[in-house]
């Protein structure tokens, strides 16, 4: 009984997530859902990759908080449209928000749509919105045995972009430990090495991410 | 009516919460609530505080985590008894998951119980487990506008321990701004300022846990 209730939630998320990728399908925009910790840098990932992608493709951003529309004005203050979702309590997006911030975007002057899901690594992973790319950010100093304790999150994704590699020096974290974890949970990701306040490695995501936008409108 | 069932739910976990409160209290046993993003410190913060108040409390652990017996490794290897909860997929710990752990732990033997909480700084609040404090360890690296975006989780603790106070100096991480913030949701809350690494300000938190488990057993 309880588990039929459940079935019901997500398959009508699933629904509206079909429905999201068909309007982005015909709108040609191809949409990115990033997911994180709190405070492992997918604002901040964001504005390096709207530097990165200036000139070859047009960029949108929905940003989703539980409160406060902190991230958006920082989107909004590069001159990128953008639509905050506060969920209230809601520990992550679903297909329905991001359905209502899609009804307010410019979507016939956006290419690649860039979606901050809440920070959190275990409950946005059941909940499609309408993304042809799930991409995780890790951040450093969260230690290189996450991947351990969040299989859920690391085996989901399409792309991981390891953030903060300039504290590796202070830090007890094994880059190569890591990636070994990653793999064994997910041999396909794409991994990236980055560093949004060096800006180390941001192009080379930036320049994936067109490549990957371009193929897909082919 | 979907409203009913979430009240229904929580009111059950509040009732075991209470169960469990009542057992620790005939045992003589102190629970704390240790949420936190995921890699803020939680296990790291656990070990410290069992060398601080060695000698002076007999603690005890729950581990919980969605996948995983790392942590209860750590812990089991300083001596102390430890039990840990598996989560499966579920976003944070309950009542229900406490009280078959407290079974399973020796608990006349025990003074201090740390529950650390599964990594997530949304879900944990709204479940009680039976603990008299509720403590939240917030990490330099996640920055100092986090407030601003898990007001629920900051507001709803009686303890703060910042953590990684040795990266300070290569973050952009104002202390003033942060305790600021903190301070308009949460005046009462007690603000420890912490690095698990160089140990500097863990004794403070260690002592002011002694202290506190004595006046409640009085």
């Amino acid at each position: 009984m309880r588990i039929q209730v459940v079935e019901d939630i997500l398959s009508a998320n699933e629904r509206i997530a079909i429905e999201n990728q068909r309007l982005l399908d015909e709108k040609g925009v191809f949409a990115v859902n990033l997911m994180s910790s709190p405070g492992a840098g997918k604002t901040s990932l964001i504005l390096r990759t709207i530097e990165v992608v200036r000139g070859k493709l047009r960029v949108g951003v929905v940003e989703g908080d539980i409160a406060s529309r902190l991230d958006a004005d920082k989107i909004e203050a590069v001159g990128v449209p953008v639509v905050q979702i506060n969920t209230g309590g809601t520990c992550h997006l679903d297909a329905n928000m991001v359905r209502q911030a899609l009804e307010e975007l410019p979507l016939d002057d956006i290419e690649l749509l860039l979606i901050e899901n809440v920070g959190n690594l275990i409950c946005p992973t059941g909940f499609a919105l309408g993304e042809r790319l799930k991409a995780m950010i890790a951040s450093t100093p969260e230690g290189d045995d996450k991947p351990y304790k969040y299989p859920g999150m690391f085996a989901a994704v399409d792309a991981l972009v390891i953030n903060k590699i300039d504290l590796l020096p202070h830090l007890d974290f094994d880059v190569a430990t890591f990636r070994q974890l990653v793999a064994g949970l997910n041999p396909e990701a794409r991994v990236f090495e980055v560093s949004c306040i060096t800006r180390e490695g941001v192009e080379g995501w930036g320049e994936w991410l067109v490549e990957i936008t371009a193929a897909d409108g082919e």
